[in-house]
């Protein structure tokens, strides 16, 4: 029986350096390569296949595009995805990788898994509590994490295994990108007070070089779901890589955070998350128009709570369904029409319709005798009521 | 002894009908007019002393902009005042004009007061209970209210009664300003999908307009307050003074929402927040660096709460008192400098620093040993524990 | 065409002169008295009825006590039902009354409604929140807020108008009875410092005439419901009636607080809850069980919303609905017995079980090596980092 | 140079197998035990002397009960301090002990650290944390941790190294106490189904053996700190200790719940904590009359969070900072008397009085003009506003 250990593989420098670890230093006799494709760029993709092919591993693509969107994406818009500014784009991925891997270690009758993940980062976390949660079993070898490895240290191994990858000890910036969003990191991007260079963003252009005139966008939403862009009905996938590419062109989506990761270090970051940014403006403004005062307030809550939980990768947390459960409560009504205007780096909302409005024309007017204004003479006098007793109270004891 | 009333007094037909009013109708043989100055245009307030003037009211201007920038816009500053994404300019003054009502109250002896909000607003809510918490005992007259009448009417009864005014029938906008904000309402201005006209702003200008070339600001601040721009010490007046003119000038922070009124009421509301915007943009980024992440989750709910009670007028209130004491604690740290970017609409932050910041580039880093990597392995594993267990339950289930 | 009211009718002093006003002052010749049983005494419902009958109007009593139990008294119980420590009895009954005086008026086509609450409390806005919701255009008398009428002023019109009730002026508790509690107000028992008279109590015992031996109770739930007693599987309506028996005989349920009003008095309330206190106790228990700690944490600011809400009467609200999304979704694990002891007024849980307990023998025994020890080094290193890293910051600049 | 390790002392298993271990296996010459008295049985702080003492150690003890009492109990007294329904007794005290710890290491200049907790409970959290943030410098040695061992393991190696304790394989609790409760585990007491036996409880009579009359208690607090009980007023430390007898005596203060610990483990847990129950309770029901309707909803999220903190032992957390500056405002006004009866296991809040009481006797009353009834109709109307327009929307799309 060869002893089997299901890799996941993005043809980067931490899953590379695995290959021959798994072999040599762990015994595997069998490696199976996993690249999932959430929407990395498709060079990457192919260029994972080809070294995982070139390093002699059974190798597996799964295309999650269609289902990263729906399964993935959808419910970070329903839920207004973020955690501390950040659309939660390589976050919401995670799990999924985590599950394809799963689903292959299934198939292939796995002894173990191993991943990339470096101790320090989020990542680990998000990929193993798929692993074991839904294998639990199945032991999880993570290289870099064992082995303490910096940056430096993995490279040089990489040279002498004659692992055939171009990463060179300069190359600054570490990438992650899916259709939800671009990361960028390393260097002096992380320190709080640098201003990250032009040079870094790739998916969205600076408002300098950002589309002349504007454009405006209509956003269709069925049930808290974006499912037409200027009234022609889209795909997900359509819907978002259109996006993407509009907003763009537009400047829209950059976003520059201090970011607290889940071991407690403060970090700062970089993303372009160009569709995410419009998508979630977009649904939140409509979801203002439907919902009432207090499940906006309330919903503030449950969202950031769900922003959390999605950052944490424990997508498959039981609180995650009951948040779920509300959040789609509030969906039924999110269906409707949302305008934006996006401009040299602006995305603005300019108007939202919807049948379920919690807007009376009628009410709203002040020229308008529907609602008689003597009757909000009981609710000024009874407003603030208890904090008029105190001040009263105050007076009284001289304080 | 002359009866006397103090009347709330902005210049603009509202108030204007109420002189009158306040003489024919309920018996008031000395009128007070009050005026308070929080930044509203210079010939506002001097129209305001005219026309109180002109119809022979003893007339107070009192100047409360220092007063206004650092006992109200400050708090809100630590606080990221917000309700809804109104940064709360005209809420947030309203408190303010009570209680230089009530001071002047005092003073003259008054035997009631007398504003002119209407009863489907939000003002008479915020300025009735600073009168009534700090002068319990004085009676308020709201005679628009208690007329139920519409814009229409009032302006019938202004123009019987010779009131020297400007206001016309067709004149469609209703504005107020402080320092803190502008607001723009009336007409169609309140349909949910209907883009505002570019000339209803007059303090931001429009992304085509606005400055060709990027500004970089550098904002000080110390123990949460602004204290500096570009390295230069100034005082709060000022400060927020030429930070509307900048940001104005790069076309910063109009602001288009659904807003929940008090009384329940959804509306479609339109702001110009120039220094709010920038200044609680910079704020926040500041506490981002220096909080825990504990502490910025909590401070969300905080700052929630507090913008609710700022909305609603209950600028005296307890709980408020509670929320600040809070909120001041950590403002002990927020002291250093942000620097922002403001172009064409968009203003960035792309630099933090402070003395204060829970950040050590060592521990960050890529590629540094200070943090031992296989320590992590205890913290990944235990991560989701329960949500693993209950995936096992369900397993063991079959559900 | 007779001018028809729908009388929402209780057999009192408030409601019975509602009739004679009704028809006198009102000019309606046709008035429809509807009781609603909701597990008051049965000699009140009857009572009611013999009213009603004397003086001429059209009566209908609706026997809701299975609908009160099922459709109101269990989600109470799924949300651990709670306003301020007072198991809201009176408030979840209020809108099952407005909706079958809305199910009689659509019934008999009435032009109006009448109920007999006054201005002070919580009961107009829960009865008249549910009329205004499922029917909107009909309008609603309260001829006691109108009148403005203290007690004693409403019993001398009683007695000019010759209307058959007992009350008298010294009658001085003022009650409300259904299946999930019983209230007793007025006199000195709304003083915070006032021990209530043991004469006040009826449903429950004292401690020293409670039984003399404890009882062992085991209740079983089923998806947060609760469904037997002693292992004997009971419908709702018998389980609430037994249970109010046991725990009133052993002293348990009695409820003494301070009550903020939904107009914003603060109130000393006296309750009696024996069923809705141990079925809410044990609910919990059992959810302690089964919810993982986030669920636990979360689930405490859903309950407390659900009880606000449930307090404030607005038992239609959408909110309301999203909450019991979250809330039916951890109920899918609620399912299991909890075992109580009841002896002398104290009601204590002693054993909870259910297939889905998140709890482990092996993981959490001292003696067993499931857990590797070593591994929660890099837990107890990395706890707290932040708040370390802010000493260390201390230390540092000498604060 | 001696090499010095500072031993956190208790005089039982874990850490006087510690003793031997520094010496022979870590290699330090100078063992500095430190037993810090919180309030447990004097016939421990004594035998923990006389072991100290017989093997060889420098040993000090540090009388910490008044700071305990003052600096501990009196701030989760003010947080109403709760960990899902536990008083949180062993949690607070274990920060003040790595305190006292840090403070004798920084006076005998230890090298290192060291304390008896196992890998799998909260306390090597509780403790690790203080010494990081104070001492960051001296690394921490957790030998039971490192060796994985069971209480089995443990024993057995305590023959062998003939270490006098009276320690046996059937001993079956593991214990701790101190002023503010005691906590029992061990054996089948972790099981959520088991009842526990009458033996556990040495502190809190049963109800069958507790005194035959009630007791009436009046306990006063000035700014949220008890300083009188029926009268007189005591010492914090007095106050407690009477408190711990009197509610002992009742039978009040017996905890059993399900409890989710640090790393994820549910555990069932009984404590008893007579003072505390009491304390706390009056505390709430004096608050309860001060604070506002908004001031008790926000402070329930404030002092659940604050609980937490507690639990997890982060008492020098800058969050924990921040919410006792909010808890500390409201505090101000916690100043009045609170009755209670405790009888038989139950302890009752029978009245309160405070000068800041929110409560109008002449507003309350239902026999009283004060408040015209008549202006809650527009509160009433506008009650549920949005609600409404739901249902209208509802009812319009026929849905």
């Amino acid at each position: 029986m060869p002893k089997t250990v299901v890799l996941v593989y993005s043809g980067g420098l931490d899953t590379s350096v695995a290959i021959p670890m798994m072999r040599e230093d762990y015994g595997f006799d069998r490696i199976v390569t996993v690249t999932v494709d959430v929407g990395q760029p498709a060079e990457d993709v192919k260029s994972a296949e080809d070294r995982a092919r070139a390093m002699g591993t059974e190798h597996y693509t799964a295309d999650a595009k269609k289902e990263f969107v729906e399964e993935y994406c959808w419910p970070a818009v329903k839920a207004n995805g973020d955690y501390q500014g950040y659309p939660l784009s390589t976050a919401i991925a995670r799990p999924l990788i985590g599950l394809k891997a799963v689903e292959i270690a299934k198939k292939v009758g796995a002894d173990a898994f191993c991943h990339g993940c470096t101790g320090k980062g989020n990542d680990q976390f998000r990929i193993e509590y798929v692993m074991r949660a839904l294998l639990p079993e199945t032991p999880i070898i993570a290289p870099m994490r064992e082995h303490n490895y910096t940056r430096t240290e993995e490279i040089e191994y990489a040279r002498v295994k004659n692992i055939p990858i171009s990463v060179s000890a300069d190359k600054i910036w570490s990438i992650d990108e899916n259709l939800w969003g671009r990361s960028i990191e390393g260097g002096h991007l992380e320190e709080p007070n640098y201003a990250p260079p032009e040079e870094i963003f790739q998916w969205i252009k600076g408002i300098d070089a950002a589309n002349a005139a504007p454009q405006i966008l209509t956003i269709g939403f069925e049930n808290g779901v974006p499912i037409s862009l200027d009234g022609t009905a889209l795909d997900g996938l359509s819907l978002v890589t259109q996006l993407n590419k509009i907003a763009g062109d537009n400047g829209v989506g950059r976003v520059d955070i201090m970011e607290d990761r889940l071991l407690g270090l403060k970090c700062r970051e970089n993303y372009e998350c160009p569709a995410s940014t419009v998508l979630i403006k977009a649904h939140a403004a409509l979801e203002a128009l439907v919902a009432t005062a207090a499940e906006r307030k309330f919903k503030l809550m449950v969202d950031q709570q769900w922003g959390e939980l999605a950052y944490y990768g424990l997508w498959f947390d039981p609180l995650k369904d009951d948040l779920e459960a509300f959040i789609g409560k509030i969906q039924e009504r999110v269906t409707g029409t949302v305008t934006l205007r996006l401009f040299k780096g602006s995305c603005v909302v300019t108007g939202r319709a919807s049948e379920w409005a919690l807007y009376s024309e009628d009410l709203a007017s002040f020229d308008s005798k529907t609602f008689d204004q003597r009757l909000s003479v009981g609710n000024v006098q009874t407003h603030g009521m208890q904090s008029r007793m105190y001040w009263a109270l105050k007076e009284k004891m001289g304080k």
